[in-house]
């Protein structure tokens, strides 16, 4: 049994909690959120299991810490690594080792490298590891096609798209996509950066670094996909001329030309879910994934089957680059 | 520079030489055949490179090893363990690590596994890795699909289908393969064992070790494509009532349920080539390949690829499961 401690018990911990119930291999022993409305609650009834799990959401995750003494923390708060460094650092001075869905530290990028640093140096000084993944960053739009590549003799470019009808997405998906806003509240929250998928930097350095290419910059581009026709999800209608979604490109440069291409399209309504990778080289390869790998549940999943590899890695700040092959984890 | 001795100049090898010249980061320092034919030519011009590697094939390996201190040996003689295994022990006593394409030798089955064990122990005294290796087994039936099921909250089954049109191949393979023969042949070659892809009781049993499944048996059946029609390749063809190529089956089966399944069919005039896999489970994941990974071409570069993996692993018998991630391998 692996002993977890969930910190964030937001949309993606609450799907973390009900997964790691449900499999083999995994015991929840402790419970972290902030908020007012969960603190006291048992898990399993807040998650909506039909029995408890006789543990109670905690608002001091330094105190849960030293009380349950988990194997792995699984942190689910936020897409930011500043807004996850104090947490962090209480984990690692507890010296347990952590997976989070922090996309910002899924690999270490030049704007986040002096953080990335310290931790990987906590990290090593508590002798655990510490993971970021999670569907994507973490797996279809980087681990899958560097995986593929090792079948080329020569790459030249990597284009990876992922396209998803989010009608079937969870309604604060929904939103975070923008769907229902006007193009001009569309421009205004992109402008912000509330409305944007997080990791597209991390993905094509993780890439790049793993082909060995040096790359001149990132660029990271959002625009709305706006409706030519009524469209609705169980929780949003969108009217014609209104935003169904997003689109979102990633480019990474080599001697100014674009060598790695991410391209992203969620919204209501999109005629196929899907994800492809294309290598350009020698041979060519084209890989398809037929009705898209889902979002929330591939991202819970490729955490909770980290976990194992996690424990039994080297000290420091890894990422799926430098773990052994992604697997299912079975229980042990 | 790593420095690369050739061990095998069949026609894989022939294609390491090449793939190995055309790629930055390798240097080909030394090479083995027991061929008279082979036997002090330089290796350039065997292979049809235009220039000469200044590399001379030898009859002997051990005083090869000893002279030209490799940094690694590519090893490409056998599919056979029992046959490879005095080469082995050559490459481990001189304190060289090793990747081969040794079919058997990919992952430790039940059949082999006390010569696997002695291997393993080899390497870990000589403090080098071992690694065997290739398109198929090594990766597209069995490492890729391992990947896949890193997004899976449940694995019920998987399903991989490598499916080809050999009439692109090279003759030795369309041979290989039984095109051309009559039925009654092509049973006799498939019952002594010369027509047979190698590597299906290897890949399902890293399939099912990397998903904690305990397999009550495994098959592994062979049998002939018979041509409806006339067709040719450049090398051959094939009459109607004839083998046109090989369709074989290898199925894990667990409590007497088929839950492993490798479809392979490789003939003149298949329709289309793919590789696929089919998760079933919690998502389902449907993943193709489209055109197909081609064959040798993918088999030397996933060598190749290997190769920094392999300088940088722990010592022992490892495999595609045990290593980082897999990646194209720039040179460095």
């Amino acid at each position: 049994m692996i002993r977890v401690l969930l910190y964030g018990l937001g949309p993606i911990g609450v799907m973390m909690a009900r997964q790691l119930a449900a499999r083999d291999g995994f015991r929840v022993v402790g419970a972290v959120d902030v908020d007012p409305a969960k603190v006291g609650r048992d898990v399993g009834a807040l998650v909506g299991l039909p029995r408890p799990l006789h543990v109670k959401v905690s608002p001091d995750a330094r105190n849960t810490l030293k009380q349950t003494k988990p194997d792995i923390v699984v942190l689910c708060t936020s897409s930011s690594i500043n807004a996850v460094m104090p947490q962090i650092e209480d984990v690692l001075k507890a010296r347990v080792p952590l997976v989070t869905t922090t996309e910002e530290l899924s690999y270490p990028v030049r704007k986040h490298a002096a953080l990335a640093k310290r931790i990987d140096g906590m990290a090593k000084r508590a002798k655990v590891a510490v993971l970021s993944t999670g569907v994507n960053p973490g797996f279809v739009m980087d681990a899958l096609p560097i995986a593929l590549t090792a079948a080329s003799e020569r790459v030249e470019s990597v284009t990876v798209h992922r396209v998803q009808d989010a009608r079937s997405r969870r309604l604060p998906f929904q939103q975070k996509i923008g769907a229902g806003l006007t193009p001009e509240q569309f421009a205004r929250e992109a402008s912000r950066g509330t409305i944007r998928h997080v990791g597209f930097a991390e993905s094509i350095t993780m890439i790049a670094d793993a082909l060995g290419w040096q790359l001149d910059r990132i660029t990271d581009d959002v625009k709305p996909k706006i409706s030519a026709t009524a469209v609705a999800s169980e929780y949003l209608a969108v009217d014609p001329g209104f935003v169904a979604g997003i689109i979102q490109d990633g480019v990474g440069y080599r001697h100014g030309t674009p060598i790695i291409t991410l391209h992203m399209e969620a919204y209501l309504g999109a005629p196929e879910s899907y994800d492809s990778v294309h290598i350009e080289g020698v041979p060519k390869i084209d890989m398809k994934i037929v009705g898209g790998m889902p979002g929330d549940i591939a991202t819970v999943s490729v955490v909770l089957n980290s976990i194992p590899k996690v424990l039994a890695s080297a000290p420091g700040l890894q990422s799926m680059r430098s773990l052994p092959l992604p697997s299912y984890f079975a229980g042990r």
